[in-house]
């Protein structure tokens, strides 16, 4: 298919790579993009320039910073006997902006998955044990993805800390304004084992 | 709201303004290009610095190009008698997709609408009579949105047009693959008024 010029299909073709666009959606971001030249396609090139030449793994926690150390792990305000374990840094965001804790993060950047051949060693599983000891932290907050791999690599963490720490994980149960006919079976059951006297 | 350092929250604001991503995908997407930095991120701002230089409007037809008349309207192959009108870019795109049309293209840049003040002159509509004189056009084909304003143009379009060549419109009917049960009520009325001997 060749329906526009080479450099705009070049732009069509890498923008289709993105997460949540197709080819469709490619085009018609690209066709918007030319109309703001301007006001968009310039400074969304510039941006990304910046970015790339910026961004970078916080040596502390794993969190994308733009310095060494990011600006959570070298803030004083934030506590430091807890650390909030995240499978990535959009679930790290996703805890700061519902704005609940306080304290550190450790980014895993995974979670362990036999079918995708990924273990301990390949996550930040290791570093983690390590920070625990170094930075006297009492308490493990697992905020992991309630999936199957999620929820494995929750127990196996758990057993690596085990005597070292305390270990908790986010609570199971209905979302607030969710509707119990929408839910699936298995939240209704953890909402049901982890109900509480009112 | 302040997760990531500036630049990275800069590229977010900027993605999230393409059409088709919100803020949560926008987040997922910079997220992805700062993983994939080397082999998207760096080709991705380059590629939108080329489309920035160079892409350009025909100034035969309006589509998207990189020289001063685009590969259809300077192409030797296409028929010269018969003239597409599309409402934009990507309509155009999707007719060069189907392949079923050797002629050349008119592309209006939008649709008529009293409501957003667009008239014939925001139009290429003039430049379209213009065209149809200047160039001997035996056919417009009017390759328009089944939409109020799509159609209101066309009709406005037809007027203007009328006596100087014959005015055709694309056939409203049953989708290739289209289940009945599914198609709204204004396709089943215009495929059945349209409905041909066998």
């Amino acid at each position: 298919m060749h329906e526009a010029p080479r450099e705009i299909e070049e732009l069509i073709d890498l923008m289709a790579k993105l997460p949540g666009l197709g080819p469709r959606s490619a085009r018609r971001a690209v066709l918007y993009l030319i109309r703001k030249r301007g006001i968009l396609l310039h400074p969304l090139a510039d941006a990304m320039h910046a970015v790339a030449a910026t961004a970078r793994e916080c040596v502390v926690c794993g969190n994308v910073t733009t310095s060494e150390i990011c600006e959570i792990c070298s803030s004083e305000k934030r506590a430091t006997g807890e650390l909030c374990v995240v499978e990535d840094v959009a679930d790290l965001w996703a805890m700061e902006r519902a704005g609940v804790f306080k304290g550190r993060y450790h980014v895993l950047g995974g979670t362990l998955s036999a079918l995708d051949a990924v273990g301990p060693e390949e996550l930040r599983i290791p570093k983690l044990v390590q920070r625990v000891a170094d930075e006297g932290i009492s308490e493990v907050i697992l905020a992991l993805n309630a999936t199957i791999d999620g929820q494995t690599t929750a127990h196996y963490i758990a057993e690596e800390l085990d005597g070292r720490c305390d270990v908790t994980s986010l609570a199971q149960g209905v979302p607030i304004g969710g509707e119990l006919d929408y839910l699936d079976d298995g939240t209704i059951t953890a909402a049901m084992k982890a109900r509480k006297a009112l």
